[in-house]
C-alpha cells in the first residue's frame, strides 16, 4: 500500500512561533493552561507590563488583598501627613501622647478616605485642610478606579473550558482515533463551539530537525450546543499524519498537540477563546474514556458527573 | 413517485447532545425558555456555580431583595461587633439599657456603611475605631461591587424574542407548511434576524431507536428589519422530512422542533441568541395564525397588536 | 433594444416589513432618522417599554433633567417622611414653626441621600433612625444605578453618520447615476464602511399594487477608510431597475430608497449600523453635489467643509 | 520577458480617500501612528468634537490632570457661591476676616463635594442650604461620570502593536522581498493576527498623475498566535508591482505603503485594528532585520529582546 504523505505548506503553517523558535525550542511551546513558553525582555516596564491587564487577570483573593493593602498604605501615609501638620492639625484630638496623636490622625484619614466624616475629628489648621482637600480628591479617584476595575473583572468573558488531563488514542470504528474530552466548567451556556487540533512534531529534513505543524481533520469540528461534555475525535485513518505511527514515534518526534476552542458565551454574546496543549507524555496510547453520564438524582433530566472527565481505562488498540 | 429520503449526515448533526443522551432521553431536551433539560453534578460549587453569572441573570426583584438582605445582615453583624467593643465604644451613646446600646451600634453601622457619618455617634475606643476602619473598607468594596453588578445587569443584551405558544401546520401555497410566529418583545431594534428550525425525531435503525436531527429549509431564512412580527415558514414539499407525515407521526416519533434565532441588537450592536423548542404536543396540525395587524389609532402608522401573536384558528390541511 | 427586467425574488426580499404591510402602507415605511413608521400596541408596558433602553437613548439634557427631577422628588418624599416622625425626629432641629421643621427635614434628607451627613442635623427618635437606614440603602442603590446608566450611555457606539438631505440623479460617465453623500459626524474613526441601497416601489401585478424591493448594485460597495465624505453611487445602466425611468415614475410608484451603512468604530472596535431613507420627494432628478474640499487653513493637510454635504446644484441629465 | 502589469480596478481601490484627494495630496496621507492627514472643518464643535471620545483617548496623565483641575475649579466656584450667601451662611465659621471666611467656604465645599461632611462646618441659612443641595447633586453626578469615564478608559481594547521604524527590501529566497516587522507591545495575548499591505504610488495616466493603490500579496497573511514578533513579507516576484523597480522609483512615484493589522485581544475577546504607513523615505532598499531572539536568562523558555525590533543591517540586493 502506498503511504500517503501528510504534507501541507510546511513553511507557512507555523502558528506564528516562527521558524527559528520552532527549531530550537525543545521544551513545550504552550503550557497546559494555554500560555506560551516565551520570555519577553527589553521593553520598558511601563509599556509592556500593562498593569491594568495584570489587575484584571489575577485571582480574586489576590485582587482583594491588594485593595486592602492599598487601603492600609494610603491611610498610613495620610496619617503621617496629618501628623506632620502639627499638634493643632485636628479638632477633637487634644491628645497628650504622640502615639495617640498619630492614631487620631490615622482614624481621621480613614474617615476622610471613606468619605464618612463623623466630625468628632475635623481639620483645624490650614495645612491639614489642604491635605484633607487632596485626600478627598484622591478618595474620589480611588473609588472610581476600584469600581472600574471590579466591573472590568466582572465583565470579562468568564467561560472556562476544562480539558481532560490526557489525550488518548482510543479504538474508533474499525480503527483508532485521537480523542480529547472537554466540558464547560461554568454554568453559563456556550453555543457554537468549534474545535481545532494541530499536530506538531520534529521532522528530519535535509539533515536538520525542524518542527512541523499539521491541522488534524476532526470527526465533528463544530457543535451547536454544549450542555454536557464533548469528545473531540480525530480518526487515525490513511490520510492522518498519525497513520502507522506508534507511541515511540510521539516521544522521538517531540510531539505536541495544540487544541484550540472557540465558542460564544450566551451571557454577554461574547466570543471566547480557549486552548491547551498535550505533550507526548500526556497522550495515552491505548485507552478509552469512562462514561460520564448517570441517571440524574431528580430522575427526569440527564445527569452528568463533571469530575469524571479525566477518567479513562486502558484498552488495546492495534 | 419515488420517495425522496431526507438523509443528512446522521451521526454528525446531533447539536452537541451526544449520541447516548439522544438515545436515552425521552423527555424533552430543551425547555420552552431555551434552557437544557440536563443536570450537572460533581463539580465543586465554587467552580461551577459561577455566582456572578447567577447574580446578573436573576430577576430584578430578586436581585434588589438580595441587596437589601445583604445590607441588613451586614449592618446587624457590624452592630454586634461594635456592641462587643464595650460600653465606651461610641461617643454620643450613653444609653443605660443594653437594647438601646445595641440599636445605637446598629444605626452607627448604618451611618458608617452608608458613608454618611453624622457624628452624633462616633467611635471612641480603639477596638471600635479599628472595626470602623474595616467597615469603611468593606463599604467601599461593597459599593464598587454593587455598581459593577448593576451595570453588568444593565449592559447584558436585553433583546427578548417572544415565540408563539404553538407551532402550526398551516395551508401554504398549494400544500402546507410548518409555521412559527415570533415578535420582538422589547422596543429596541433588532436587525439582520436569522432563523433556523431543526427537526428532531426518534428513528428505528438496526433495531434501535435513535434520535435524528434535520435542519429544515426555510422559505426565508433571514430578514433585515424586524419592526413587526415574523412568521417563520418551512414549506412541507417533496423534499421535506415531514412530507407524507401526519399528526400521529409527530407523537410516535417523539418529535421536538428546535427554533434558533440570531439577531443584532442595535442599542449596543450586540449579537443576541434566542432559542425555543416545540414538542409534538405543542404542534397544531391544521391551523392558521390570526391577523396581528390593525389600523393604528394614530391613523398614520401601521399598528400591530403584540398580544395576538399566540392566536390561531383551526383549519383543514390535507 | 430588449428591455432588461429587474426581477429578483419578489416575495422574499421584503426586508421584514411583511407582505401585507408592504401593500397597505402608503406613508413612508422608514423615517429619515432610521426609525420605523410602525405602532406597537398590546404588550404590557413593563415588558415592551424597556425603561432601560429608553434611559440610555434619550438626549443628555433630558437625561440630566430626569436625574435632577428624581433627586428633588426623592428628597421631598423623604423630607415628608421625616416630618411625619414627629417633632423630636431630628437633633439640631428645634424649630418653632412647622415650615422650618419641614425644611430641616428636607435638608437632612439631602445630607443623607448625598451621604454627606454634616451632623448639625441627625436622627433622634427610632422612626427617624429607621427611615434614615432605608434612605441610606436607597442612596447606595441609586448611586450605583446612576453610575451604571451613565456609563451605559457613554459606552454606546456613538458613531453618527450624516446623510445628505437629498439623493440625486446626477450625470455619471456617459449616463447617469443615483448618488447619496454621507459623512462621519464624529471625530472617532470609522473603518471598513459598507453601504447598501434598496430601491422599493409599488408595482401593478395581477390587478393589485404591491410593493417590491430591489438591492441596487453600487459602484463601490465598501471603503476601508472614511476620513472624509463618501459619495455612494448606483450607476443607472441597462441592468438598473431605474433604467428608462423618469422623475414622474418615482412619484407614481411611491418610490422609497433605503440606505443602510455598516462600519467599525475604532474606539471600541464596535460594529455600528446606520440607515436612512429617501422618499420620491427627496430625490432630485438632475443635480450634482457641490465640492466639499478646500485648501486647509493649515496648508499641509486636506481640508473638508463638513456642512457643505447637503449642497448640490441643478444640472441636466438625459 | 513579457512585463506583467500590476493592474487592478484602478478607480475603485482607493481606500476611501477619494479620487480628488488622491490626486492633490502630495504630503503623506496617513501618519506613522495611523491617523489621517486630513482637516475637518465646518461642523459645530458640539457635534463633531465628541468630548467623550476625546476624554477616553487622551493620555492618563492628561486625564488625571483634567480631573484635578475640574475638582479645583468646582470647589472654588462653590466656595464663591457660599461666600455670597452672607456671613451667616455657615455654622462653625465665625471668622472675622473676609479671607478666612472665603477659605471656610472653600473647605466646606470640599467636604460637601467629597460627600465627607465632618460637621465642624455646616450650612446655616437658607441660601447656603439650597446651594449645598445643588452641590450634593452635582457631586453625585460628577462621581458617576468620573467612574464611567475611568471604566470606559479601562475597557478600551488596549492592544498596541509596535511597527519597525523602517520597511526594508531584503534578500528572500532567490530574489528579494519587502519586509515589515511588528511586535505586540502589551503583555495581553493577541491571536488570529491578519495583515495587509497596500502599495500606493503616483502614476502617469493620460497626461495626469493619479495615485494608484494595489494590495500586495503576502507570504503569510495570517498567524494564529503572536507570542513573539512577526515579519510580514511580500515577495517581489514577477507578479509584484515592485518587480524591476528600484529605490529611485519609490521616491519619484511618491510611494506610500499602508500596513493594516487586525487581531483578537484575548483579554476581552475584542477585535483590534492597527495601522501604520511607510513613506518612500522610510523604506530601506537593501537591508535585513537583525536577530531578535536570545537565550532566555531563565534558560528554559525562548527569550525575545523587544527593543531590537527596529534594528537592521545593510546588505546588497540585486
Amino acid at each position: 500500500m502506498k503511504k500517503i504523505k501528510p504534507v501541507i505548506r510546511e513553511d507557512k503553517n507555523d502558528l506564528g512561533f516562527g521558524a527559528r523558535l520552532s527549531q530550537e525550542q525543545h521544551n513545550r511551546m504552550m503550557n497546559r493552561d494555554g500560555t506560551f513558553n516565551v520570555d519577553r525582555e527589553g521593553m520598558s516596564v511601563v509599556k509592556s507590563m500593562s498593569m491594568y491587564h495584570w489587575l484584571i487577570t489575577i485571582s480574586w483573593s489576590k485582587f482583594l488583598s491588594l485593595m486592602a493593602a492599598f487601603y492600609v498604605v494610603v491611610n498610613f501615609s495620610f496619617a503621617f501627613g496629618y501628623y506632620l501638620c502639627g499638634s493643632d492639625a485636628l479638632n477633637g484630638a487634644e491628645s497628650t501622647t504622640m502615639t495617640n496623636q498619630f492614631w487620631n490622625c490615622f482614624f481621621f484619614s480613614v474617615e476622610t478616605f471613606g468619605t464618612i466624616g463623623y466630625g468628632s475629628l475635623s481639620p483645624r489648621n490650614a495645612p491639614a485642610n489642604w491635605l484633607m482637600t487632596f485626600e478627598a480628591f484622591f478618595a474620589l479617584v480611588s473609588a472610581a478606579m476600584a469600581t472600574g476595575l471590579l466591573f472590568a473583572r466582572f465583565a470579562r468573558p468568564n467561560a472556562k473550558i476544562l480539558y481532560s488531563n490526557h489525550a488518548i488514542i482510543a479504538p474508533f470504528k474499525n480503527g483508532k482515533a485521537l480523542m480529547v474530552r472537554v466540558i464547560n466548567q461554568r454554568s453559563s451556556q456556550l453555543i457554537n463551539i468549534e474545535a481545532q487540533i494541530i499536530f506538531s512534531w520534529m521532522h528530519e529534513k535535509e539533515g536538520r530537525r525542524i518542527r512541523q505543524y499539521h491541522t488534524l481533520p476532526l470527526d465533528r469540528q463544530k457543535v451547536t450546543f454544549f450542555p454536557l461534555h464533548w469528545t473531540i475525535v480525530h480518526e487515525i485513518d490513511e490520510k492522518s499524519p498519525l497513520h502507522n505511527k506508534n507511541k515511540e514515534f510521539l516521544k522521538e518526534s517531540e510531539t505536541e498537540m495544540f487544541v484550540m476552542i472557540t465558542a460564544t458565551d450566551e451571557t454577554y454574546s461574547q466570543t471566547v477563546h480557549s486552548r491547551s496543549s498535550y505533550r507526548y507524555d500526556e497522550i495515552v496510547w491505548g485507552a478509552k474514556f469512562k462514561d460520564i453520564f448517570e441517571k440524574s438524582t431528580t430522575g427526569k433530566a440527564i445527569g452528568v458527573r463533571m469530575n469524571r472527565i479525566h477518567d479513562y481505562e486502558r484498552v488495546e488498540v492495534d
